[in-house]
């Protein structure tokens, strides 16, 4: 077992920072010590000036991710998506089970497991979304099964009538089964039918260009779902999860039922924090690059956000990822320009990955919107929690995974999608400077990124079997 | 054309009370003068020392009407509802015309103005119920037709799953509908999925006698119904009427959509400012007489109504008047005893035509929670308005209609089932002293109730046809 | 007694409008009449397409007023001012007494009701400002001998520390002695610590020109002060009413205060809903015209403004009236230009009495803010219920003061200081455009303007003895 | 210097717990290793199944402190206060100084200092009271002076008018400095007017036994001060942080502070917890033990406390530690009992710096409103960061000092005043049972406490300069 000892750098957590060396035995952090205080070791690792942080977890990210009835997907597959998150930082991801058409979603699972543990190079974990009962009868018997083998997180859609959307009733059921099992439920929080009737009605209209998908999807079509999510969750006693949170008025619904005590928590992610509506306010397909629900909202919506995440109505970062080309590459299914003019059907999503720890702390921690241990906090510790995987992943102390970051929050980068790995054409950060990016990257012990270079073989991720959520 | 004068009284509006007579020629207040100003007349009738009210509107009734797929119905006819409604001051009724099952709703709404001009004693109007889509797919079009023949009310249920409960989507296109149609669109407000859940359970449970009805529909249920109900207003553009708010939540939802300034209202009940959970906590079929939906609240939810009344969060009181026996009259059919110990089959409903004004008064211009004038806007100048009626109703003015109560502010009264005239057996109200009373009531200038009789004959009053309305 | 019958209008009052006649015999109204329904008359005014309106009643005047330790004075004495307020269709002011320096309070009181008499041409109220303790030690005793004599509300200045300012254990005195007198406490509210510590940096810091009087007077100044009054309000179980409130932040409080209950009122004023910050921020003295206290705020503080008045949480519009002179009369003690350069000292107050029912009516009822009968509400009624006034003054009913405005809902106008009345140099409304003006005004069944002609002597208004507060 | 390892224990921290072995060197840690893997040591210490907590931190006692103008004293000195402290796994405090009469404010603290020093068993800071300038006009010079010599907390009254009470201008200059020196302005927050002006009214009514004490001070008077101590802070643009809050209200101004994203804290303490005026509703001498100020409240009150805990709306538990005899001892200035049966003379104040850790441990994690690594958090963690002490004291890390308590969550125990080390006759909590105390508590790598046992001498307690409030 390789000893490696990591010197001179601060070691940032949730609670705090302090000057300390890192020990690592194999893949588990063995001590957190006193500059000097921790013996000899086999390798070691010059640290000094920079931040030692626990590994990004992205708990939101969509690989080779299979959209709008299986008619395409996105771009990145575990490989490239799972190399583009250690470039950026980030050692665990925690993507999406769909149930495929003729396969049960238990089924579908377990070839979810399969692929990922082929292509990952960082570890993996797997949410299950709850069909509608019409796709299949039986879909909470499997939602049970999956709890008790470890998947500790169920996603439900409140949009997409007709395809995703699940009524209220199987809501109440679905997130009482939840609470049953030790499950944290999650939510695509969007009044689904107001939605599609506002969609409609642009369409009849004739607003059919890209930009109008911003304009079918209210604040307050956000901010209803959010307000019945939280009902339903308070009357059957379950905690709640919301995804993508995007909108001032969903947030405030948030503060107000932790305000009172609930155990609700919301997620946004780096494209509602960094772009805006304003970006692509403007007929012409290049507006697609910006698609994806709920919507990017106005830049006025921004700062109501980053005061969420700085007063603690929101609680994590994740990115959504789920990239598609604006150009069509031959081996891949249609990709944005699929409907050019037609924005109800441009594949939704946007890259963000590998962007997700760079962007943030450029915005939040270098501008002083948040501190380091939040943005810690944010973007690792509080995600790992809340998905059963802490303290393994989130954090840095004695017995935790070896999921370690050298940040050098001197170093200047311009980000671009050229530079980076995600595979896709765009990103929505084009050209923006960032003060601050990974060095090296740990992932149980492992240096997997040195600099420029990828040390990763496809396959070394692991999937992840989680515990209950850790809601303290 | 008979002239009547009315002198001595204090006349009593939404704005003020003063001292003054009051002409009447024909069916119309034709002046409103100083003491003694108003000239010779026909007929003087003497209010000394009495208040004049302008006769009661009572927007939520339901005389001779179905329920429960049509199985029984509420022990009033047009002819005995309408007798109490005059011995209690109420001049105007607005009942509910509901699609029967072999007549479209427009042809129900005719059956419906034809049974109420043979037997009202009292003016009426009616409210058309939006059925669900799946019972007459073009019953937007009906209702479109009701709105420019009158029918400025409309009417939508969130709960009862299966039988009178619509979607978001036909919410959306309804109230879209009804703003576009000057339509005021009223909502019975609980989330049908988490009371129908609830029910369920607590009967799996074994918990069905009458007094588990109040644990099947929480506050959550109603809060979450008005919220999403508010939503699809303000994103419809239309003004939102609730009806029988019962719930401290609900009326907080209300108030926070009126404080930003949209046109929304609430009604509450006299039930639930007098009842409580506490008087039918107990298993046993008497708690029967209490049960309705939404369910009288626990005691300390009363004050709460209260004060939404005093500071205008809600702005009208109607009496969701729906009688049923205790008893089994031969000639009805099944009423609240048809499923003794089960209650997810006891007919909801209770009586109060009769009673409202005198224990709205009592308890809210007696005991001072409410004033004189304000007790006149709740209880008939603020329903007038929102339901198209004003100023033809609901106030005393020059060119109103003669709809006059003399009410005896000194009279003292004891509430009896057996000293009132709705047709049931029972009233939630026994024993309870009131001061104050009527002493007569004109309707169009006929003296319709003088002490302890009547003078009025079936088919007297009128069908309303009504304007938009007034929200101002 | 002459006999006026007044034919044709619509009787506009705070609970709807209606067309009829109103009959007046000497001073007051005794019939309002179905048209044609009034019998014969002396003199009969045809008002055919107008509104009768009930005579404006402006609670917030300073005529003749003395400020800044008695060093200048208010360019309008009680006849011009009044003049100016007749012109308007204001029938009513209720203006201050202050302790003059060598008389007592009561007084100083008397002394002003012999001015006003002399000079009024409408008739007039006064408020009687609370001294600090160490100018009249035994000023609450003067109070309450002015109680008992008709003065029914009393104002406290929680600014302009060492001059005006009473700190907050004379506010709890002095409100809970209110509460005994049936008097309603007035509070002034803004922080004064506050005001004099930011005008003192921005002092310091050189920037002294005109426009930095809005900065010295912060929004939190205001709503801390509000929210301390309301607070005292609630301890001593007074009542409260907040003059011309400016901020959100503290329409916001005064509406938080009303949902819980509380008689919490507020007064917004013409200047805050029409003129804006940006309307003066430049440096140089002509900014001079826009001071008073509270500032005159940034455009987007209106719509709350606005807002608060159509939702209820303000109750009153009053003017503040209190006009300067730009330049400077050769008989009146130091203006406008006073201390050029130098904000501190700039006389605080603008002008309005005459443009206050004008620029509402046209900001508000023609470009649909607010009602025609939420107009009247502001303007009349709810003033004269609030001060004691209520209803011989605020309506048109039998058996009130005959004060009608017919006022002339087509009439195009441009405000300007050139054709005003008000003895000042300018108007804050200059060059702006209404629909709707007074065509002839009553007071008292006097028709005291016809037109642009005055038909009033000095001294023909009266000192009015006010009732309690009406708060229902 | 000692190395002492303790194995086998969970360390617990704000951020979580994990098992972990700490090596000590000398007064600091300088490892938390995985279990086995730090190596050897002189000294062992098993915690196998016991909890390693952060020695406690209380920012908040009053020891051998001076009361009501000098005339009475706390009953603990600096010594058997801090045993006290020790026994309940406290090892760091921070008292007050207050200006004496005849030494300025800095020669106050000088003296301070000094009599800590010889007589303190654990490390102390002092916060410094800001004096009302009327009794040192250039006190605010001697607070920079503190400031700059790592005095980074002052605090001010907003009650007690005439002896400690500062008026607004000296919040606004003082809070001012606060924010200009780095220093945490604190609060104590009653509206001291409104206080005052109940008290006279209480007594004036005859009403002076102990327990009037509650009803003198009401929670308006707690919320109104919170909310003007917030206007200022936002104001001047300081940091706050509000001592002893003890009302829903008070909390809920704090909690709305926060959600607008400032820095306001605020501490509650044991006592309002859990204890209530029902435990002292009885006219007797005896309540004489409860009071504080602000008083203990209703117990209703107290579930809204624990929420505003858990919410996160508070962020430390203190103990306002300010201990005095029932009875009298004969080397004591006058005790509780200096004026029976007249609460405004009765000592304010209650004991509980050794029972805090426990009581908190047992209402809190034990009953379930809040997990454990809350309870080290609100302990120790967040009070240290506050107050400039983290990470040297408020955690265990490389690098902190060895200020440990080995605690048994499994141990039963029985609060008495006689088995407590507090220097007084009673406890509010006797007879209370709790599961969890400490076993050992380590100062700086001494083990002071060892069961029963103390071994820690006079003085052996060190002044701790402090660094500016760590706010993030
Ligand atoms: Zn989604
Ligand atoms: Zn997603
Ligand atoms: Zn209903
Ligand atoms: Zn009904
Ligand atoms: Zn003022
Ligand atoms: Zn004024
Ligand atoms: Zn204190
Ligand atoms: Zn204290």
């Amino acid at each position: 077992m390789t000893t490696t000892l990591i010197t001179g750098g601060t070691v940032v957590t949730a609670e705090g920072h302090t000057l300390a060396d890192v020990r690592i035995d194999g893949e588990r952090v063995t001590a957190v010590t006193a500059p000097g205080a921790a013996g000899p070791a086999a390798r070691a690792v010059d640290a000094t000036g920079h931040y030692l942080l626990p590994g990004g977890v992205d708990t939101h990210t969509h690989l080779e991710y299979p959209i709008d009835g299986f008619t395409t997907r996105t771009s990145d597959d575990f490989h490239t998506g799972t190399v583009a998150a250690a470039f950026g930082g980030t050692t665990t991801i925690v993507d999406f089970t769909k149930k495929e058409p003729d396969h049960s979603l238990y089924d579908s699972f377990q070839r979810r497991i399969e692929a990922g543990s082929r292509r990952c190079v960082v570890d993996f974990g797997l949410h299950a979304i709850a069909p509608p009962l019409e796709q299949q009868a039986d879909a909470l018997a499997d939602l049970r099964r999956l709890a008790r083998e470890g998947v500790s997180s169920w996603k439900f859609f409140m949009a997409y009538p007709g395809t995703q959307m699940v009524d209220d009733a199987t809501l109440i059921h679905g997130m009482r089964l939840a609470a049953d099992e030790g499950v944290l439920p999650m939510v695509h929080a969007e009044n689904g039918h107001l939605v599609a009737d506002a969609a409609r009605r642009l369409v009849d209209a004739g607003h059919t260009s890209e930009r109008h998908h911003h304009a079918a999807h209210s604040h307050i079509s956000e901010g209803e779902a959010v307000h019945r999510a939280v009902a339903i969750a308070e009357s059957v006693g379950s905690p709640l999860f919301t995804v993508h949170v995007s909108s001032r008025w969903a947030a405030e619904e948030i503060a107000a039922a932790r305000a009172r005590g609930l155990d609700v928590w919301g997620e946004t992610c780096p494209q509602y924090l960094l772009a805006a509506y304003e970006d692509y306010d403007h007929d012409g397909p290049e507006a697609a690059a910006y698609l994806c629900s709920p919507p990017i909202r106005e830049r006025a919506n921004q700062e109501h956000l980053w005061r969420a995440l700085a007063t603690g109505a929101l609680s994590t970062i994740g990115t959504d990822h789920a990239p598609f080309y604006l150009g069509q590459p031959d081996d891949l299914p249609p990709q944005k320009s699929r409907s050019t003019g037609y924005f109800p059907k441009v594949p939704n999503g946007v890259p963000g990955v590998e962007e997700r720890l760079m962007v943030i702390h450029q915005a939040g921690v270098v501008e002083g919107r948040i501190d380091l241990r939040r943005f810690v906090d944010l973007t690792a510790t509080r995600p790992a929690k809340l998905f059963g995987l802490y303290p393994r992943k989130g954090t840095i102390q004695a017995g935790a995974d070896a999921d370690i970051v050298v940040w050098d929050p001197a170093a200047e980068h311009t980000i671009t999608a050229a530079g980076a790995h995600s595979r896709t054409d765009y990103t929505l950060y084009e050209g923006m400077r960032v003060t601050g990016r990974p060095r090296k990257v740990f992932s149980r012990g492992e240096l997997i990124v040195d600099g420029d270079e990828l040390h990763a073989t496809p396959g070394r991720g692991r999937y992840l079997t989680r515990a209950a959520p850790d809601l303290a």
